[in-house]
């Protein structure tokens, strides 16, 4: 992983991390942000939360903000360290998606 | 097909569409292609099938072929209708991923 840019350090701050709650959670926690001031906000999710990740960004930009752009789109993998029936690393996709307004 | 554009006539021929088997199917699909002289494959995949597209672009990338780059991703909305119990248009979320070689 690269430090040092601020791209990065933004999305660090106004990040949402999409887990299993309904995607209206989701957009109205990235609207909050955006109407708190952030220009930017990353789009965070893994595994099976990354069509509810698109699921969201499309609801935001279509139906509440059409002035948000998507900066940026990057795609990456995850090691998770199984604790459970099966031992070792387990590879898990995963997805930022950075808006813009 | 339209002349003059040459990315979207490359794209189009040499789509993978993401459905419901095993990642290594699209994943063999793709090198397949790339291996038969194709400079660009592009994944495609909707709905739940969106975090399949992810695994198959990482498992290309990462086992099999560290030359290939994510040119593009581009995600939108696919309007669906529904035959079934509901009446109406679905929103569907889509995803397309282009590596090129």
């Amino acid at each position: 992983m690269e430090q040092g840019s601020d791209t990065l350090a933004m999305s660090e701050s106004n990040a949402v991390l999409i887990g299993r709650k309904p995607v209206m959670n989701y957009v109205l926690a990235c609207i909050t942000l955006f109407h708190g001031g952030a220009k930017q906000v990353s789009i965070k999710a893994r595994g099976k939360s990354i069509s509810c990740a698109i699921d969201v960004t499309e609801v935001v930009r279509r139906k509440f903000m059409p002035d948000v752009k998507i900066k940026k789109i990057n795609i990456g993998t995850d090691q998770l360290s199984n604790e459970g029936v099966t031992e070792g690393l387990t590879n898990v996709s995963s997805i930022e998606i950075i808006l813009e307004r």
